[in-house]
Parts: C-alpha cells; sequence; structure tokens
C-alpha cells in the first residue's frame, strides 16, 4: 500500500542548484579568508545563519518551533497531522576553522526535500520536520551534540543550559541574546522515523570511487588513558638491560596492538592521539608515559573482544619489562545498530535512484547517534574531498550533493506514508 | 726511579673516619629534610661550604688561589715548585635535590690526600692541588661545568661571567656577592697530571659488587630532535591501512632502534628522554611526533656507526608508512680518551691496594671532560647505593668512600715524582 504511494513519486528529483546556491548563501556567514567557515554555535554569525534558515523555512510555508536548548523545527503539514513526524535533521554550527559542507549540508538537504515536495504539490500523510540541533560540534560548549542530547533525554535541560564557553558563558544565557531560548515542546515518541545526511568525513566512499554510503550504525568508541611507570634513570650510566624504560613497553605494546587492531579489520581502529612523558627530560629514562588511546569497531561483540586483547597485550607488555601498567577509561560510546526499517528505507531509495553505493558505518558522532537513543533513525554518507573535514579546505562536488539530497527525499518520502 | 719512590709510600693509608667526618660536615650545610642537599652554585650556602673548605685547606697548610671564575685552588708545596702540579678537583654544588657525594667527595678526598701527606710528612716532588670547580651541576646557571671549561679554553671568560640564572643575576655579579670573583692566574699548562674521584652515579659496580672502576674515557653523547610527520586525520573513519601514522612509524623506528644499540651492547645506550605528538588530540592521528633521542658509545668509531645506523632506520621507517622524518642534532660530545699514563697510574694504584675492580667508562659528563682537553687525566669511580645519584637518596658506604680516596693517593702519589 504505501510502497505504491511511494512508488507514485518516483520520477521527482530534488533542484541541485537550488540546494547548492543555499549552501554558499550559508557559507557567506562566517567565511575564513581559506575559503572555510567559522561559524560557532550560538555566536552572533550562528543567529545570522539560524535566522536564514528560518526565513526561508517560513518561505516554504513551514511552522516554526524552537525548543528550550535552541533546537529550530520546521515543520510541513501532512495529511494526518496527529501523525509522528518524518524528520531530518543536521546542524548550522562549524568548528573554528571548519568548512561549508558538516552539518549545513544536513539541514538544507531537509529544507530542499520540503521545497521540493511544495514543487511537486506531494502531500505526505506523515508531517515532515527539519530540525537545527544545537551546539553539535562541541568546539564553542562541550559536550558535543548537547541540543540532540538533552532532546533525547541523554542530559538534563539545566545540564544543557549550563554548560558554558571559555569566557564562562552559559549556553542559556547565550540562547537568550540570540533570541533562541525557546518554550516549544519537541517530544521524542512523535518522531516516526529520522534520517541525516552528512559528507563522510572520511576517504572511503572516495577511494572506492562511490556517491552514496548506506550507513547501518556508528561506531562504537572506548577512550583510555594508558600509563606505562618504570623507573627514571641517567642515559649514561644505566646500561640498557638493567633499565625499566617505558618507551621499551610502549613499543612492544604498541607493534602488538596494531597487529590486534589489523585482525579485526577492515572496520577497527586504533588512535593514539597524544602522549607525554615525565618527567620529560632529554638525558633521562622518563618514570611514566601517559597515552591516549581510542579504539573503534562498528560491532559492540569485537570491541569488546578488542578492549579485552588490548588490556592483555598491555599488561604483558608491562611484565616483559618489569613495568607497572595502567589503563584509565575515560569514555566510552557504545556501538550504535541503526534502525533496520530505515536503513532499508534509504538502501531502497539508492537502488531505485541507481546510484553507485556502499552499507558503511560511520566512525564519527553525530546528532543521530543520540536521535537514534528515541526514534527510528539512519543516515546517508556522501563522499568529500580528500576524506578532510573540520578543515576549511572541506570540499564535495555538487552531483554528490544533489545524489545524497535526493535519497534522502526518497527514503523520507518512503516512511511519510501509512 | 719514580716508581722506587712511588712505592716507598705503599704503607699509607687515608683517614677514612676524617673524610667521613668532613663530608658529613659539609652535607649539613643546605641539609634538606630528606637526607640530601640543596647547595646550588654561588648561594650564600655554595659560599658557607668554599669558606669551609679553605679554612681546613689552610689548617692543612695550602695556599688558596681563586681564579676570574671562582675555581678555588688550594695547593700543597713540592719539592720543586716551578714543576707543574698533580691536580685532583671536583665541585661543591649540587643540584636543587642533590644528595651528599656527588663532587663534594672529590674535593674533599682531594683535602684527605693532603691532610694524609701531611701526617706522613710525605714530600712530593710536584706540587699537589686541589679544586672546586665553579657550577658543575648546570643546575643554577647553563651551562654545567661552566668553571672547568672556562679554565680549559671551551668557553671564553666572558661568556663564562655572563651566564645568568633564573632571576637575572649573573655568574660574576655572584662570583662578586659572595666574595669569590678571584684575579689570580690559573694555568692549564702548568698541570701534570689530573685525577677525580667520583660516585659511579650508574649501578654497574654496585651490580658487580666491585669497589672501584678505572675510568678510561667518557661516553661519546650525540642528542638529536627526532620529527616524524604523517597526516593528521579523524581516528573514526579513517582505515587503519590508508592512515599516514606517525605512531606507527616510531613503532617500528623504536623496535630497530633497540636492537640496533643491543648490537653494540654492553657500553651502548639510547634513551628516548621526551616525546611530543601535535595536534595533541585524543581522536586524531598526531600529524607530528617530536622525540629528544640520546645515543651514547664510548667509542667515538662505534657511535658514529650507530648514528648512521640511526639514521638508515629511521628513513627505512618513515618510508615503510609513506611519512616524513627529519633529524636534528641538537648537541655532540665526542668519546673522551683518558691519558694512558694517569689510567696506568691509577690502575697499579688499584692493584697495589688489592682493591676489587674493572675497567670502565663514564657514562655522565664531569668536570674531568673539560679538563682532559688540556691537561693529561683521569678517574676513580666508587659504586653508589642503587645507583642513584641527583637524588636525596643518594649514597656511598664508608669503606668505598676509604677505598676511593686511596687509590686516589696513590695515583697522585704516583705522578708526583720526576
Amino acid at each position: 500500500m504505501s510502497e505504491n504511494k511511494w512508488l507514485s513519486n518516483q520520477h521527482i528529483r530534488i533542484n541541485g542548484q537550488r540546494l547548492w546556491d543555499s549552501l554558499m548563501s550559508i557559507a557567506k556567514i562566517g567565511a575564513t579568508v581559506k575559503g572555510g567557515c567559522n561559524r560557532q554555535a550560538l555566536t552572533s554569525l550562528d543567529k545570522e545563519g539560524r535566522d536564514l534558515f528560518v526565513s526561508w523555512a517560513e518561505k516554504a510555508g513551514c511552522s516554526i518551533k524552537v525548543d528550550p536548548m535552541g533546537n529550530i523545527i520546521a515543520r510541513r503539514a501532512g495529511k494526518f497531522n496527529d501523525s509522528p513526524s518524518v524528520l531530518t535533521g543536521s546542524h548550522l554550527d562549524t568548528q573554528p576553522t571548519g568548512g561549508k559542507f558538516d552539518g549545513v549540508y544536513g539541514v538544507l538537504a531537509g529544507l530542499e526535500v520540503i521545497r521540493t515536495l511544495n514543487d511537486n504539490k506531494v502531500e505526505t500523510e506523515h508531517p515532515i520536520e527539519v530540525v537545527v540541533w544545537t551546539n553539535e560540534e562541541g568546539a564553542r560548549f562541550s559536550p558535543a551534540m548537547i541540543g540532540s542530547g538533552v532532546w533525547s533525554g541523554e542530559f538534563s535541560l539545566v545540564y544543557g543550559h549550563s554548560r558554558v564557553d571559555k569566557d564562562g558563558k552559559s549556553i542559556r544565557e547565550e540562547l537568550d541574546r540570540i533570541n533562541y531560548l525557546g518554550s516549544d515542546d519537541f517530544i521524542p515518541n512523535s518522531v516516526k522515523a529520522a534520517f541525516e545526511v552528512h559528507i563522510e568525513q572520511g576517504p572511503i566512499l572516495e577511494s572506492e570511487d562511490l556517491q552514496i554510503g548506506v550507513l547501518s550504525g556508528v561506531q562504537g568508541m572506548n577512550w583510555y588513558d594508558l600509563i606505562i611507570e618504570g623507573q627514571p634513570c641517567h642515559a649514561g650510566p644505566s646500561p640498557m638491560e638493567s633499565r625499566k624504560d617505558p618507551f621499551m613497553g610502549l613499543t612492544i605494546m604498541m607493534q602488538k596492538l596494531y597487529d590486534m587492531v589489523a585482525e579485526f579489520s577492515p572496520w577497527s581502529r586504533l588512535t593514539f592521539g597524544d602522549i607525554k612523558a615525565e618527567p620529560g627530560a632529554r638525558n633521562t629514562v622518563p618514570e611514566r608515559l601517559i597515552v591516549a588511546v581510542d579504539l573503534r569497531h562498528p560491532e559492540q561483540q569485537i570491541l569488546d573482544e578488542m578492549e579485552q586483547r588490548f588490556f592483555k597485550i598491555v599488561q604483558e607488555g608491562a611484565e616483559q619489562f618489569c613495568l607497572k601498567s595502567n589503563i584509565k577509561e575515560e569514555w566510552r560510546s557504545p556501538a550504535v545498530k541503526f534502525d533496520q526499517q530505515c536503513v532499508q528505507a534509504v538502501r531502497k531509495s539508492v537502488d531505485m535512484l541507481g546510484y553507485s553505493n556502499m552499507d558503511m558505518v560511520s566512525g564519527a558522532g553525530h546528532d543521530s547517534v543520540y536521535v537514534s537513543k528515541v526514534a527510528p533513525t539512519s543516515m546517508i554518507f556522501i563522499p568529500c574531498e580528500n576524506g578532510l573535514s573540520h578543515n576549511e579546505a572541506e570540499n564535495a562536488k555538487f552531483e554528490d550533493v544533489e545524489a545524497g539530497c535526493n535519497v534522502l527525499l526518497h527514503a523520507m518520502l518512503k516512511q511519510s506514508y501509512h
């Protein structure tokens, strides 16, 4: 039944040029000399971007709500307005040296879906909603994804409001200042299906020469501080064999950890992002190394196994060189499996449209991680140039931007009928 | 001839208790609660220590000179006073958390040699000199060993005088303040032979259960900054195989470097004392690692070979992971070979005295490194507890302190006849 309704609209395509022009218009707000964007959350520039989005959405016939976290909901009515909505959303805030596509593409693709439905006089049964989530980047206020986090119940509103930037200004204060401290309800259980289209922020689609990533979930991520303790001694007199040198332990640990993670390729990830030596004097064997470790896999069970192997490798490496080791767990985000129906809607749309594609998982966090905790959710990726993101050189091709939005359109349409 | 003169005094022994008491007396000046010493160069406490030494030396019949770098020379006349002197010396200054033996032992052992010669009414042909070198530690003023460095011509007097502490006070200013800005000449070419007895500051003699180290030289030391550059990327989306991760390069380099250095054991040394990751974010593969490398060997030719192998290993490791590498040379101190006659004098004395001993090289720098550039020189080591030095827990055994001083006495006596 709903399949037929969906198929009746299969000829519809979004207006790629209109979407591109919208992207380039918002990119002027906070544009940097290197061609990127600096439009951090709840700044006056962010307000300018939000106002422009709201004006466009209103022109497209949407009603606008703003919730107490400043999340903006632009709604296109459906045939049955008490039915839960089919939602898409992303963010308009950027990193200090951010690009023109990260987040803003997902928001404007949602707006383009509504504009396209208007052009084609399509009446959906469920309402369509496009959301601008507050402070996804976490660059100005920590933690990241706080808008969708409060909405999904991951964080309390009090917590969300009380986050401060480095100058001590709170989210609540800044929402008030830019006139986005809303009072509208925004209820997670009124969502039938949620989608988000985003640039990949990685090199996989580009290197495989594919246009669309059909996301099945988000990697589980574990963060640790690995601490290796030895005995400081003078670089000159102390024979190598008698040393308790944390670097000797680290060398064997890293080698075995890289090997172990390779066993779980292609989706396993191991990153040593930072390291510190104490006392850190050139002619003294360090007493202590502190290494930041980031371990990821999309399958929680495999991530758990990798974690156990990590613990064992560290313990054995420390014992081999008479060192002490300690692994401090800093943060963990379990693997997310997206909703099967939503994933299926994306897959069917891609197949129907004929774009080259692959199934994949997201390696980075997105608002959809929190949204998926309370609503059926999935995501769509398009390639970005050289896999670059959080970078002023961030770039995407016109035809990929267009293709991703067409997939979004038809995935949303598919879920928008009873 | 001189051998016979030397053998006529072979029954003489120093007074171990007197030496120990002198050590413990000076240790009260700047004593720390943890049992160590904080008597940094040219402080009022250093002046107190110097004054006490001078009063003891004068009581022992020495004439005192102070040169423009504040080096103190206590001289016991010989039969032929125009002959070059037989010299011993070390330093009275300590690290901020230093011990009771580092340096001060060498100075007071020299004084004890003079006291013993007096007790036994020995007239040497060459004069005997005991030197207190200024600012050996380099803890207050950089560089270390500046007193012996200026004396030997390694640094100019203007350079030596102009070194400032962290409060901006210069060596000249502080020498003047504590009344040790001398004007006496002190001429390197008037030295026939120089000796220095010192605690090992390493664990070798203790672990071998030996009393005396007969030093043949000082390790050559090369300092480098190893810079490994990759491509920063997000810890999540970027597949392991496509990464340019400096840590992957470092892992293989360190493994091969430790293996290479082991080929040149037991005297080779490789120390990674410090490391920095840039940008140093947990969820980003670093763009750059900067590693402080310290490479040592007592044979200059082997050190040179180790350096070539180091360059090659780094280059190959970088190539293997598509990284860039750069090795910046920070400092080098060529290997020092002590004077054969002086080394022989120490060896003959140890054999005559019957102490257990081994030939070794110094892994750390000492005033004797600079002294050896202009005068025949060698050194004597005694064990220190757990190899600890530059540490308030630094300790040495009475019988080793005594033994080292007896070796010094007879080595100096051996060179003190025509």
